[in-house]
């Protein structure tokens, strides 16, 4: 699982995203009902990828933008994705594969980021409505993770 | 059906919520995509209200809010349901029966009016914190109906 | 966190169910994928049980199977719930509190026993069904600890 | 959305699956509890195919098959798709999109023959794993349109 998790981490920088930026997301998550630090935010983060679930998410996540990004797969199908349409809600599904193995205060805060698009997921969903390549998956897998890591704080506190 | 359907409604109105006051929320959530009308909301609130797993939620879900209100329940589960601490979650899953039903939108709409407690939602909120009664399960179910009718009228327009 | 598990367990016996006849399910889940023991079982059920939405989902579960068998709900309610009709799913839904946290493996799992009501499933719908009680939520709960605690260890080995 | 479903239909067919293989698990889903013909089958497999969220799922997940077999990923990607380990959910999680929308009843029944692997299920999954193509998201989608077929029959009637 080491060499899964290291390819996620690196997949998400690549394309545009650090550890740093989705703890940020969660720091605001969690700042009016905890004391935490922006480290064990970064920490709650890293918890978070490093699972099955999320690694698989990251990368397959990761593989279909880019897969539309460069037109790979039959046309309409790289037209679903790169459109991402507000009725294409696949995207939200695989990243529920994140949320769900975190318990409901994950759940709702997905929704919330989803609809907010705070801090790193408005650069992408920015990247991704001016054409600058696809973000599609990327934007609901990064507020999964920052979610899911809210709620693991949320709980342990 | 047709009483199960009329029975939810009153119990929704016992505990003083109103179909209008959902398709507030309903027009609210859906007002910057499209042009929609009052009563459009009003139908949609119905129509989603109007579904076998919809109507086992809001029955269920008031019932238990009612049987904790009155002490009915073992002393430690009445106590969990009527603090509904943040690390309670199985309101948040008894209403994803209904939003499960209607996609990925009502998913994201969801957790949004969850986390930011407009209109109703706010009050019934601010009832149960104030210990005027049990609301427990309401808040949620109320939540899912308005955001699953949002995503409903999303795909038909 | 301590008295709400033992709380949990006790209501779990009081129904009918004890930890091990939970465990003879997980060891029938696993026996052809891993080399496991009837203890193994009985570790992976207990660590499952102890979590927040499993105690919540167990105590509200059994609280409305036995609130039902009382018939202190409203009548429709009440004959809902124990009539348990094949359209009525909000036992499965309840159930899903405990299943999501436990990752796909859980979830086919979870499905598979509610199908085939192996072991002490059986015997609980068998009493609902004779009108011995009510064991709508139950059954449902013992196979969602079950599929979860077979994922575990599906996932440790 | 009507060439988006043909598409979804002639996808399925290059993949080996016609609509008449998906009717006959719906058929043996459902013959226990409700006199049904072949006919209503194809019906309701076609009606459950023909929404956004299925239309999607089948073109995403067939995508990532083909892609996998034809080696178009990192390799790291590739090879978590193709060996599809039982600890890969990803599959599962995409399937439930389609099961989502159409009960618990599908939902315990896409767990059931994701187990099972009743008909073509087992003809699919069988060819995965004798390495002759991949398909590892295919099995489930099949599965999961059978069991929200299933479903829907078992609520109509």
């Amino acid at each position: 699982m080491k060499d899964e998790f290291e390819l996620a981490i690196k997949k998400l920088k690549d394309r545009g995203v650090e550890v740093r930026d989705i703890s940020l997301l969660v720091y605001d998550l969690q700042k009016d009902y905890n004391e935490i630090s922006l480290e064990e935010c970064d920490d709650a983060v890293i918890k978070v990828i490093n699972k099955n679930e999320s690694i698989h998410a990251i990368l397959v996540g990761i593989s279909l933008d880019e897969m539309a990004e460069k037109g790979m797969m039959d046309d309409g199908i790289n037209k679903i994705i790169t459109e991402d349409s507000s009725l294409f809600g696949l995207d939200e599904i695989l990243a529920l594969s994140i949320v769900n193995m975190n318990g409901s205060i994950a759940l709702t805060n997905f929704g919330y980021v989803d609809k907010i698009k705070p801090g790193i997921i408005g650069v992408i969903d920015k990247l991704g409505k001016e054409k600058k390549g696809c973000y599609t998956f990327l934007d609901d897998i990064v507020g999964a993770i920052a979610a899911s890591a809210a709620s693991r704080i949320a709980h342990s506190k």
